[in-house]
């Protein structure tokens, strides 16, 4: 179901001013999404507070003949596979399409693909063959280890290797789309009772992005750190749900499984790579005195800017706060500039060994949290494990989330001179457990 | 390509007495997959030494029309999908057509669609969307743990929760295509020296099961235990390889990574659940000692008669036996009953938290190793982490694999009364790595 189609645009009407700083839609953004249409998913691009329907686009002759059926398909995976150039040939017609100066035939057909964002169902934009999890943040990774490990909160592993799982693609879900509490085994450390099978009570978010493979890889071809950022399509904001107690219990010897494969969430809109150019910068948790990458991990031009400087939020919005009608409490600010490691290094690591990667593939960074404990981006490190809960503008606290919690990721890119970009949102609230 | 097409067949050409023991396709057997037919894939049934061509025998009419579009298509996965009573009547109709009193206008229609196995290229017959890998073996669980835990070799968690993680999907290959050694940091334990980035030099296998899931489950949706059998369609051989150094390097707090995703290999025959029927039993492994199973992994039929009585066997040839003309060299023997947890309690277990299962997703077992340490079904445990290399016929030494090292998995069922059924082999050789 789609409504509130625009009959006109203009200056007013698309401004980027008029919307939210983590939700900044200018010509210079122009993410990729995806909505309902009746019984059918159209491709679309953000513009302001609309989307501009791309299989529309198509059937009016807007759009090269080349790109018709990548833009007539219901998720972005053909489009990716086209590589490079034909995302810099549809990211090129779409900006010209959408300019003041446009030809009065071609702004009439824009005119009738438009269609408000509000007014609209938007849907998970990209097949996603695989999900990987890194652990990216070096923050993140020492004060979790602080906690199960105070003798050792930093693995000697950590500075010469990007960490990485696999997660599960089956159950990510797009925003908006409410997540379960899940029920598993849980038994309380270093005693000797049996393991119950109840609901979580250690239910947390992971502030993350999403980087989305354009472009595959062949098993036994590792792609090189030079030409790794080729490979990348765009950004999204993504929030790895973790069930702390389970993890807890079932994690040795193997990693994460039931604890994180219930349910994993990402925001409707894809930044391509393109407009994240200007807010490119290094690494910046990599002090000069760490150990320098190993040669398949290192490229100067990678160290100097493969960082996104992605200014990144989470709120919570409790039943009680809507129905107070308070706004969301900011729990944390951190940015992923912050990360150890560059997606490009994610990359070339992935594929060292020859594994092969997939278009649609989503590659996650891992918890986003900076060097402040208040800069965290989960509640197992803002709150110690439980044993320190925030306490809410309402009077209630937060250990971990409630039945009724909904989480919000934000994100967005600033720098002086160019336009703000935002990534827009990715949330969900927590429903009860089925019991 | 395919070739040796067979004009007639009658009871000597399809008499299972004449195939080796891990590869029988009796009647009561049927397993499916699938094969090249010029640039097109089709699926097929194994019967004796040929396979009988779906795709044919749904265009010449031998087929229900209601699994025509399923027969016709590239992979079992529509099949699948279709659920039970359709995977019956499939097997019911190939039962029929294959049968000796088959009317003769259909006998000549089937005959068409016979080729010979060894003429033909078998293929990935389905398109398996998640691959999670267990960890169902006490016995492999044990020694392992005896390596690099010799004060704790069994975790807590072991006897009360299956504990598994998820495999890479991609990189999943068909018997028969080589594996290239794959590159990795590696650092010796307790050095403090820097890593280093090399071929892995403790290349292995694992013997495992591969369960192909048939019927999905929705997300916050648990699969009960009663039930969880019914979505099983059936199973196949799995060589989960392994690269042991890269594994002990990279695999602190997360689990396992590049050790493992850049490679696994799946025999080309699917046996389906039903031909498995008269060889199932209880899990070996589970003394009554042992702590009941959760109410949610505790099903009393499936206590009884859950487990599949698979012998198992893993034989290496390598290239001066083959330059020898020798036969390969038989490194261990197992069974899959020994596991200690049946596959129902693996897909109620996956699902409990409401994670979702998909059609064609993959469930393998984990390394199946016996009680006794020759019945290790992989070198890790075998040579005791290469400290006791294996002597073979030709002189040479095995601590772990090496270039051109060919490992062959087998499968087959056998009970009194019972034709043997062969599950086939899973096969692939070792290439150099690519430096």
């Amino acid at each position: 179901m789609h409504h509130g189609k625009t009959k006109h645009y203009g200056a007013q009407e698309l401004a980027p001013g008029r919307q939210p700083s983590h939700q900044r839609f200018p010509l210079t953004h122009l993410p990729y999404g995806a909505f309902a249409v009746e019984d059918q998913q159209h491709l679309c691009v953000a513009i302001g507070a609309h989307l501009l329907d791309l299989h529309a686009c198509a059937s009016s002759g807007l759009l090269p003949p080349t790109l018709t059926e990548a833009c007539q398909a219901p998720t972005l995976n053909l489009l990716m596979s086209q590589g490079r150039q034909a995302w810099a040939l549809l990211r090129k017609t779409i900006t010209t399409l959408l300019h003041a100066d446009v030809k009065p035939q071609q702004k009439e057909k824009a005119e009738a693909a438009l269609h408000s964002i509000a007014g609209s169902t938007l849907q998970k934009p990209v097949h996603i063959p695989n999900y990987t999890d890194f652990y990216a943040s070096i923050h993140h990774a020492t004060r979790v280890g602080q906690l199960f490990r105070p003798d050792q909160p930093l693995l000697p592993n950590y500075k010469h290797i990007p960490i990485g799982y696999h997660g599960r693609a089956s159950s990510i879900v797009v925003s908006g789309e409410p997540i379960i509490r899940p029920i598993g085994q849980t038994r309380p450390p270093a005693e000797e009772v049996e393991p119950d099978f109840l609901p979580t009570k250690k239910l947390d978010y992971e502030l993350e992005l999403a980087l989305y493979i354009g472009q595959p890889s062949a098993q036994g071809t590792p792609i090189p750190i030079s030409s790794a950022a080729d490979h990348l399509f765009g950004v999204s904001l993504l929030n790895d749900w973790s069930a702390r107690d389970i993890q807890s219990w079932e994690y040795q010897p193997l990693g994460p499984f039931l604890a994180k494969n219930f349910a994993t969430s990402i925001s409707p809109w894809v930044t391509p790579m393109s407009a994240l150019e200007p807010f490119r910068g290094p690494a910046e948790s990599r002090p000069a005195t760490d150990p320098k990458p190993l040669p398949y991990l290192y490229f100067a031009a990678d160290q100097k800017a493969g960082g996104i400087n992605v200014e990144l939020e989470v709120l919570l919005l409790t039943e009680a706060m809507k129905a107070n009608r308070l706004q969301p409490f900011p729990l944390s600010e951190s940015k992923a500039q912050d990360l150890y490691w560059t997606p490009a290094q994610l990359i070339a690591h992935h594929t060292s060994n020859g594994c092969n990667l997939q278009v649609g593939d989503v590659l996650a960074t891992g918890t986003i949290s900076g060097p402040a404990e208040a800069s965290a981006g989960c509640l197992l490190e803002l709150t110690r494990n439980g044993t320190r809960p925030i306490l809410l503008p309402t009077g209630e606290t937060r250990a971990f989330l409630e039945d009724g919690d909904e989480i919000i990721l934000r994100g967005s890119c600033k720098l002086s001179g160019h336009p703000r970009i935002g990534l827009g949102e990715c949330r969900a609230t927590i429903l009860p457990a089925h019991t």
